[in-house]
């Protein structure tokens, strides 16, 4: 993986600004933008656990700069044993630790194995990034692994799963969690499963804003696509977005909006 | 259903310009446009057999305005029987029936069950479009439904299905018998099956040019989604627009391209 800054067009910015957390939060709950790269037909990559590019230079420097204007970024397990990521901002502009978000990882099952090599870690160590902070179930975690977040300032934050399928965080319960531990902005990453559990009802009412860049290429079936699950019985037909802006970037667009109350 | 008449801004044009049907063409290929809408879960409705609305004025007004840009609107048998739909253009500009493109049906199996009371039929007795073309097997077609096509200038077309799956129509089949027909361009509307079947390998290659609109939406699991089938061992893994350009238009965005041969 090539490890070069990335520089992102100032004049990018004023088009996603509004989509952005608010300079002074007044709630409690984090803004949680959620953000995603897609195919055509809404896959995320070619199958599971096949790590797929889709999307062009605009779209990866652009999640740089995201990073940078969120307090947290927030991925699933299966994507950090996946994809390996790196989950820091190489945006040429910053110059500290300050300005790089926290991973969050959900892993409710502790089925992460980082090690030092993990890209996370080894990045924390050097710090080119904050410490990841692994949300877990008390006994999930894993006491080998304690310490290593420890040295690399990341650490086990433990919360009970919800009444519901596959013993998966009520979102309330995550929101809640990383607001009381100060985080005031959170952009959701991937993947499938957590952005499709975030898109349900009503959990979508968490969600402050979405970014989605759609590339021109179909994936075919059998990928990992996001769709919400069906909607209950007298549910809303559709989820739909409001305050809509299409921003075409080379081969690419990047849509933002917020999801509009039914 | 609303009978008014349309207008398609003309400023609108130039940019779809390079992906219609050349003036003057030389290929005895019908050009071939595929054009749908969907939502971000690339979902063309929320169930079979169920109409859903997605994008807004402005996609209908374009459909509207593609459609007198070809000699014919193809649509699946499916399609033709759940949506009953018109597959004239009522741009205002029209003031012939030459303008209006040739509605063609793919039904192999004989199973648009139509009647003078379909839209397509209906509207054909009333000079308002061009009697459809319906292609059939031989034995498939319906005796009583051979004049009831023949008194509004339609017909019955005859062709074998192919050596594949579900007794289809091989697409080289269908372009060469309505290029025999005399017909230059043809626009594929849908639904989900047809659709799918021309985007898999190597149909595709028969496509000149893709128009398709995205509305703002997600309809959730469960919903018709436009997805090329799996790809075949040892094919390109994606199947990719080139000259790709985005074209926002009120909440929607309509993408044009050509499928790049890889």
């Amino acid at each position: 993986m090539s490890r070069e800054t990335l520089s992102f067009p100032p004049t990018s910015i004023p088009p996603l600004s509004p989509y952005l957390p608010p300079p002074n939060p007044t709630s409690p709950k984090p803004h949680l933008t959620l953000t995603y790269a897609t195919s055509l037909d809404a896959s995320l990559s070619l199958a599971p656990g096949v790590r797929t590019t889709l999307s062009g230079p605009f779209s990866k420097a652009m999640t740089h700069y995201l990073r940078t204007r969120h307090d947290a970024i927030l991925i699933g397990c299966t994507t950090a044993t996946v994809d390996n990521p790196a989950l820091n901002s190489r945006l040429e502009s910053i110059t500290s630790l300050d300005q790089q978000p926290r991973p969050v990882i959900l892993d409710p099952k502790g089925r992460w194995e980082f090690t030092e090599d993990s890209q996370v870690i080894r990045l924390a160590a050097e710090f080119k990034g904050k410490g990841p902070w692994v949300v877990t179930t008390r006994g999930k975690e894993a006491e080998e692994r304690a310490g290593l977040l420890e040295r690399v300032g990341g650490k086990y934050l433990f919360l009970e799963t919800g009444e519901g399928e596959k013993g998966r965080f009520e979102w309330g319960d995550v929101l809640r969690v990383l607001g009381k531990e100060g985080l005031k902005s959170v952009m959701v990453e991937g993947g499938g499963e957590v952005i499709n559990s975030l898109l349900a009802e009503p959990e979508n009412r968490l969600v402050d804003s979405v970014i989605v860049t759609i590339a021109p290429t179909w994936l075919g079936q059998g990928g990992v696509v996001v769709s919400p699950p069906p909607r209950r019985e007298g549910g809303p037909p559709q989820l739909r977005l409001g305050d809509v802006s299409w921003q075409p970037h080379g081969e690419d667009v990047v849509l933002c909006g917020r999801i509009l109350r039914s």
